[in-house]
């Protein structure tokens, strides 16, 4: 099955958390440090404040939606396949935003019904 | 806060959720429906089988990864402010797919410590 990490970063930097550029980075370290795979990013700034951004990797994607007005980020991290080592990217992310604060929920995903687990996709295609 | 709906589609049709630019169409669809505002789109799709794509909008994200082997795709729409009509992008989805079993689950995201809305960004940034 696909494991769905839902992650609440409060009391983060705002500086850190309002600087697409530096958030992307983060957010592609993190993917490194799990052992993902990434395929295409795609980060976005809001004016006056906020970054949303997505990485679509073979396991499926990494995504962050940041408050910067509230210290706060939104981050998920849905993998699949037993290798990828989703604690790594949470440590990181916690380190770099500054955050003193994480709550994190996991949750299945395609259990119901399937009996399979969900395979990451091939690299390179 | 913001809502995060996680969407389990299992029977699908393969050919339509095997189809990269099809289920691009469909999700930027979905996200007209609900009332929510496009900023970027990725998509991706994998051989031999399967597509990824994410949505980034101002009210956060939709995102689909597609197991065309399985008939399911994961889909998640996490949306800020209480003006997004997720039923209606989850009814579109569900017809487009041809899906015959869905199971969704909303969770809330940014309450912990919090105490305010998450509002969408300003649109057009």
């Amino acid at each position: 099955m696909g494991k769905h990490v839902i992650a609440e970063f409060y009391e983060c930097d705002y500086e850190t958390i309002n600087n697409h550029e530096l958030v992307e980075d983060i957010m592609l370290k993190s993917v490194d440090l799990s052992g993902a795979t990434t395929i295409k990013s795609v980060f976005h700034r809001f004016s006056p404040y906020g970054v949303s951004g997505v990485v679509v990797v073979s396991e499926s994607h990494f995504a962050i939606h940041t408050w910067p007005e509230y210290g706060y980020c939104a981050v998920d991290v849905f993998t699949c396949g037993d290798l990828i080592d989703n604690q790594a990217a949470l440590d990181y992310l916690k380190e770099k935003f500054g955050s003193k604060n994480v709550s994190v929920v996991e949750m299945k995903r395609g259990v119901l019904n399937l009996g399979v687990d969900l395979h990451h996709k091939p690299v390179g295609n």
